[in-house]
Parts: C-alpha cells; structure tokens; sequence
C-alpha cells in the first residue's frame, strides 16, 4: 500500500489542502477504509515508517489511528494495527457466521480495567482493597443469609430492596447535596449498569450523546453499545465546554459529565460551567448523566455539592457506584432520577431486567445504616490523601518543570499534563509500562466524533489509591527518567 | 374519536377492502398514531365498546390493540389502554425534558415477573422456593467468603471465574450434550444479561432478530433495548417455523428460538426442524440464540440434546440460567459461544463490562462440583413431575373437552389450547386472575413484526412447580368453571 499516493490522491480529491495533516490523514484513511481499499485485517504501518513515509510528525499518524480507533475503523492488537470489519449493513446478511467476528458497535472500545496490571503502581480506578473492613463485610453478609425467608430466594424489586435505596438516599443527601428520595434511587450492578440504563430508557438509537473528550471509555462502550451516536465534546480548565455550535449542530439527547472529578483529567467543573450546562440541556430538551464515580474523595476546599441538586427539578440523571468506597468486585451501583421519571423507570425496570441478590442488598443496607460505611469512608480518605501529598510533593520535585499537576484536589488519581507539547504522551506511557509504571496516556482516552482535544491534553493519568506513601517518591523518580529520555517530535506541520 | 370514519377513510385510501378486519383496525389505528391523529396520552374506546361500535367481534379489536402494544404505541395503564409517545426522531430533540419519558424503545415491553403475584397458583417461571437447601447453599457461601484474599474483592475476569465456567461447561456436557470447554462459557448476571450481550456483541441497531411468536417477553426487551428490528415469527406444532419468504424478505442477523420446551407453548422442535433452522442460520449469516431456560426439567421421553450439539460448530449462542435450578434472586446465567467467537467476546467484555462477585461464584463452582446441585435438581424433577402429572390428569378431568395440554413433557410450565377458537383466551385469564388463580393468555405473548400467529395459539399458559399436588385438582374445578362462563364470540367476519 503506497500511503503517499493514497494522501495525495485524497487531498486532490477532497480539495483539503487546507486541512491539518492530522485531520487530512485521519479522514483520508477513514475514507479507504469505507470503500475497501483498505480490507478489513489489513495490517497498517506502523506509526513511525508511516510519519517517515509520509514525512509528518509521528503524533500526527499515533493520534490519526487513535482516533481511526475510537470510532470503530481499526483494532490495536499484539502486532501493531489492523483494519476492522466496517462492511455496510447490506452486505453484513451475506457474511460468514460468528468467525465473522463481533458487531461494528463492539468493535474500537477500550479495555475498562486490566487484571494484567493489577496492584501495579499508578494503575488507576482501583481502591485499597486491604484496607476494606472484610470481616465486618462478612459478618454483615452471614447476618443477611440467615434473615433470609425461602421467599427472598426469588426475583427481588426491580428498583433494588427498599432498605438499600432509602440508605442510599440518606447517604447522599448528608454527603453529596444530593435532592432525592428513595423513589428516585434505582439499585444497579454499577456504572455501567446505571449507563446503559440512561441509555435505553431515555435514548432512542441513533440519538446523540456527549461525552466529554478526553472521557471515560466505560461510557463509550455503553453508550455505543445502546446504538447511540458518540460526539465527543472538549474538557477545558473549568470541565466540559461545548460550543454554541456544538448546541445547535450537535444537539443532544444524552450529556455524559464527571463534573466532581473529570475522569481522566480531574478538573472540577465550575459552577458557572455547571448552571450554563443545566440551562443548556433544559433548552435542548437533553439529560444530563452526572457521574460522581470518586467524589466521596475530597482532600482539599470545600466539597463541591453534585449538579443533580444545584437547580430545582435539574434534568439530571445521577450516577454513583460502590465499586471505589467499598470494593469493585461487590458490583452494586445506583442511579438518581427526576421524580417525574421514577414511576415509568420502575416499570420499565419491570418489564427488561430481572433483580435478586436480596441477602447482599440488605447486608449493604446495614453497613451503611449502621455506620460502618462513615468509618471506612473516613479511614480511606485520610489513606488517600496522604498517598496523594506524596505523589503531589514528589512530581514537584522530580518533574516540576515538565509537567504541571491538574486533579488532585479530589478522588483516586490525578492527570500530570507535560509542558512540552512535543512530548508524546502514548509513547511516554509505553516505555513507563515496560518499567512497571502504569501510567496512562491522556490522549488515549480521546472519544470519537470531531476531532478530539486530545492534542490539547498531552500528559499521564496516575492511579494513587493503592501506593504505600514511602514508595511514592522512587517511582516518581523512575518515571521521571522516561520522560527524560523521551525523543521530542519537531513541532507538527 | 368517531372510529368508524377513521376506518372507513383509512380502508378507501388504502384499497384495504381486501385485508381481514383485524389486519384494517391495526394499520388504520397505527396510521393514525403515527400522524397524531390519535395523540399520545389519547385514551381507546374500551374493547367491547369498539367492537360494537364497528360492528365486528371483540377478540378482532382485542388482539389489534394487543398488537400495537407490542409495537410500542399503546400502553395499556391501570384504567385501559392510551396512545405511546412515538413522536419521529427530528421532533424528541425539541421535546421539553424527563418529563417527555421514556425513550420509544423503552415503551410497550411486557412485565418480567409480577411480584404482586408471587406463590399464587400457576405464575410461571418460578421454582419451588422452599424446596432449596438453603442452609447448604449458605455454607458453601460462608465458606467461599472466609477463603477469599484482599486482592479478589477487586475486578474479577470478564468472562467470569475460571472454576465456574468450568463446571458450568462440565455440566453442560453431561447433562444437555453442549459441545463446549470452559474458554466459550461466559458467565453472566442472567438470561436478560445473556441475551443484552448476545444483541450487543452479535448486531448492529437495525439488523433484523426473529423471535418466536408467541415467545418470551424477555428477548423483546433485550433486543428491542439494543436497537434490533425485531421480527416476530410463527410457531407451529414442530417449533419456529420460518417461511421461505422470511428468510427471503426479513433475513435474520440474530433467531432467537426455545427449542427444548417453547415459551408459552410448550412445543419440543422436532430434529428435522432443528437441522433446518441451522442450515438456514449458515446460510444467511445469521447466529441462532437458544434459550435453554428450564431444559434441565424433563418429564417423558429421552432428553433432547441441545441444538448446539446437535452440529459440528453450529452457528449457535447457547444461554442458560440458574434461576430456575438454583433460585431467581442469584442473578448467575451463562453464555455458551463458537470456539471462533470466544477470545473476541471476551476482550469485548474487557471493554464493556465490569465483572466481580467472585466469592458468589466460587460458591456456585462448588456446589456444582460437589454434587449438591445434582442432587437437587433431582428431587426437583421428583417434585416437579408429581405437581405436573395431577396437573395434567385434573385438565384432562375437568376441561378435557374444551382444551389441549401442550408442552407438558418438560419444564416447569404447560400451555392449555382452548379448542372452541372463538373463546378469547385474554378475557379468560383476566377473569381468572379476579378469582386469583393466575393463568397468563398464549396470544398476550404476540411479539411484533407482522400479524402474529395468536390466532392459532388461543389458550392459557399455566405455571406448576410451586403449587403443591394436593391443591391442584381444586384449583383446575374453578379454573373449568371460568372457562364455562366465557362467552364465546362470533366468528370473526
């Protein structure tokens, strides 16, 4: 395949000399994959023959397969990069069976947690799971198993036991200025339970959601896996920021934000940011699907209250998880919605998933009623905390004058952005994992639709929650060596 | 609404003298649903009050008003029936916010399980409750939470834990001729979850999925939640029976089938129809999803094997469940798959799915591996057999005239085929539910797509495993003495 001819001939075509190279490369490969030239299982070159062919900046060809990837165009596999099956409706009846492989909608997402990493330093979205009361857990559970009547055995409330939702309302009414009562509280397996339920009880496929770029790839996999389509929207220094074009060419039905804790960069969503977004949505007739995945976890300044209780009646979708204050493996989550919507959410409850787990409900239920819950709470954020001044101490000092510190007022992990905008991020995460150090690059979690902000966002995610303090400052100091030797790509053209 | 002039209108603008009365009132309703002639929120004449109106039989406006209630335009309430909110896509953006409701694909779904309903005579779909060890089941649980280590509260494998799916793939072997090893088990919350992963992994919104009809509430939510176009296909005395025009016309990505006991029906699908329906599958392109819900009850005759056995890798998805051979409230299903499709689904777990409960499962593992669920469900198949054979001798006693026993050769349900065709089986069943015995309408099952077969299945679906023997007979008396009463209508003109 000669790319350079491909580019050239596309640029002729399309009359985008205008365009920047990245944009230019991402959509003329777009195009060769759609009309075949480019086959499904091709294997593409790989990022830096391809800068060199093309004589362009490799970040220009890393960040045109990123984004290729995002939307479903290409797979990553061991080997480097191969085009995926994007065959048009039409043609798909007529495909082999299942070596025909997985739906495009399944296709282009992003791994949600690696076990492979597990306990690695800085792997993010993980809590201290030594630190998680077990045996008061368990005692709490064999409590539960043994109230159990035979008739708790069989399907349970498809909004989740009553005991847990009033819990779980009074919960977040004292901590997170939460407005609800426990008819607006639905018990889900966790986020991406309570995503894909926003998604199909309040969008029709096609419709359009947001999802702030760079975003969390666990709401993409929902969102897209709902049949929705993705336009990923820019996260500044005050959170998401749509334009007054993004309104109005890109109107919403849906609006994915993490406003407490941006996942992954961290910034906190201003409260102007937060009133312009509620208005927005309330014009457009769009919800907003606030996840407050983290924000139990705050270490500094007041704690900011959830959106979902800033404006009376705020057309607001509320998602919370037990998965980081208790642990991921517990699989319990919850969504808050507008009284309005309860009743018919219940009852399409009903009517399209089937509940249980009562004795775990109810023993969850008790933790939280008794106690428990506060103390653990309270114990980890001082944990955290500490593990986060550390982390924070250290990167001033090993890497104060490449990178600035963003995020680490709140959660589990904050978002390092490098000076340098020459620095690749994906290739600094690289060569950091082949040392241990599991750092994510920002860039990578760019989200499909325009071009995504991800050249804006040039840095590393690191995960604190579960590194002892008095190990902190060596591996700082390990990964700022990666970033020394890092090659700095001549600014792209 | 004067009804009779929307018909007639509707019948000379559309040259539809020709159709039967009942395909006119569904289009010309639809039509006028669509045009918002009739309004969302508009309430419908009664059905005996229409049918008067119109001068045509009760059961005519019955089963069109039933139809569209699957096609999601009307939603039967606690006061009758009114028009859904269909309002085309351009019009929702603009539509004021959660107070506009659900989401289109969200509305005219059919309840799960009716908790209101729990123990009473004849509701299907759930296991004797009392007959389960539960204080076995809580040791293997106890023991399960004391072995576990810090480190397996965190994310489990997406695909589930090693040792469940290996003696899930055991079992499955054994006892229901599955070709399978534990790599194409994928464990999952339930059959609802089972089915959302096999829509999601398997088609794209819009690609065509058939569904038995009469057929399973349950897949209608799943595939309609998932943005399928869903085709509602004849069940005859074989099974599914697909036309040649059907694979012609609407060719299936996805066949969902209940081969080894029909829901509602009953009916076992005969080997040719099986081998058929995977021939066809192989040459559309299609993956069959078999529901082998309660195949583990089998009362007469040799167990059928499954359909995925049946040929060298069979284009099949196969489900199961544990609901019913352990309890509902475990939310533990699984997903068999093609070797080929294996690894592919399990990255797309990765990436779209958190998966945890790791001390459920290995609980579960154990108690498969030990025998105790194998001793179980043999004394549920005792208990089950027993409940089924009164059942089956007070139906042919007191209604052997009037009604056929269909299905009763396995599972935990039977479906009773009223013989006089102008008794209206809903009218029945709600007139037995006034006197509590809970028997659900086989034509209430109609799925979507054309007009479906309800017409030839006319009769009452009825639940045993959780009514003891000794009631039965009594039960059934009034039961008959509903029947006597039903008045009959006039063949439909």
């Amino acid at each position: 395949m000669d790319y350079a001819l491909l580019l050239d001939g596309f640029e002729r075509a399309h009359g985008g000399a205008g365009w920047p190279r990245q944009r230019l490369l991402h959509e003329c490969l777009r195009a060769a994959i759609r009309d075949g030239t480019l086959a499904a299982g091709t294997r593409l070159a790989a990022t830096r023959a391809l800068a060199q062919e093309l004589g362009i900046a490799r970040n220009t060809v890393l960040y045109a397969y990123e984004q290729l990837a995002c939307e479903g165009y290409l797979l990553p596999d061991r080997r480097g990069t191969v085009v995926a099956d994007v065959a048009p409706g039409p043609l798909r009846v007529k495909a082999p069976p299942p070596q025909a492989g997985l739906a495009r909608r399944a296709q282009g997402l992003r791994t949600l947690h690696n076990a492979a990493l597990d306990g690695a330093p800085f792997a993010p979205g993980v809590p201290d799971l030594h630190g998680f009361p077990l045996a008061q857990w368990r005692r709490r559970l064999e409590r539960a198993w043994r109230g159990l009547a035979p008739a708790q055995l069989n399907y349970g409330d498809p909004a989740g036991e009553p005991a847990l939702r009033a819990a779980i309302a009074d919960h977040l009414r004292a901590s997170r200025g939460v407005v609800c009562d426990a008819s607006q509280v639905f018990v889900t397996d966790g986020t991406q339970g309570s995503l894909d339920l926003c998604a199909r009880a309040c969008a029709d496929e096609g419709d359009t959601v947001w999802i702030e770029t760079p975003g969390y790839g666990g709401a993409l996999a929902a969102f897209r896996g709902a049949g929705l389509t993705i336009e990923g929207i820019e996260v500044d220094g005050e959170g998401l920021a749509p334009s007054a074009a993004d309104w109005r060419a890109r109107t919403p039905k849906l609006i994915y934000t993490t406003p407490s804790h941006q996942y992954p960069v961290g910034v906190v969503m201003s409260l102007a940011r937060r009133l312009s977004l509620i208005e927005g949505a309330r014009a457009a007739g769009a919800l907003i699907v606030e996840d407050d995945y983290d924000s139990e976890f705050r270490h500094e300044g007041p704690p900011l209250a959830a959106m979902q209780g800033l404006a009376p009646d705020a057309p607001v979708l509320y998602c919370g998880t037990f998965s980081k204050t208790m642990f991921p493996g517990l699989r319990i989550g919850f969504l808050v919605v507008p009284p309005a919507l309860a009743p018919q959410l219940a009852s399409m409850r009903a009517q399209s998933s089937a509940a249980g787990r009562t004795a775990e409900q109810l023993a969850l239920a008790e933790f939280l009623r008794s106690g428990e819950f506060a103390r653990h709470l309270r114990r980890m954020r001082r944990l955290y905390r500490q593990r986060r001044d550390a982390l924070v101490e250290s990167l001033e000092r090993h890497l104060g004058s490449r990178a600035e510190v963003h995020g680490a007022s709140a959660g589990m992990h904050l978002a390092l952005q490098l000076t340098d905008a020459r620095l690749i991020d994906v290739a600094i995460a690289r060569d950091a994992r082949a040392q241990g150090i599991v750092v994510n690059a920002l860039s990578a979690h760019a989200m499909p639709g325009r071009v995504p902000s991800a050249t804006r966002w040039n840095g590393l995610m690191l995960g604190y929650a579960q590194v002892p303090a008095e190990q902190i400052d060596g591996l700082v100091r390990r990964l700022a060596g990666v970033v020394d030797r890092a090659d700095p790509e001549p600014p792209d053209s």
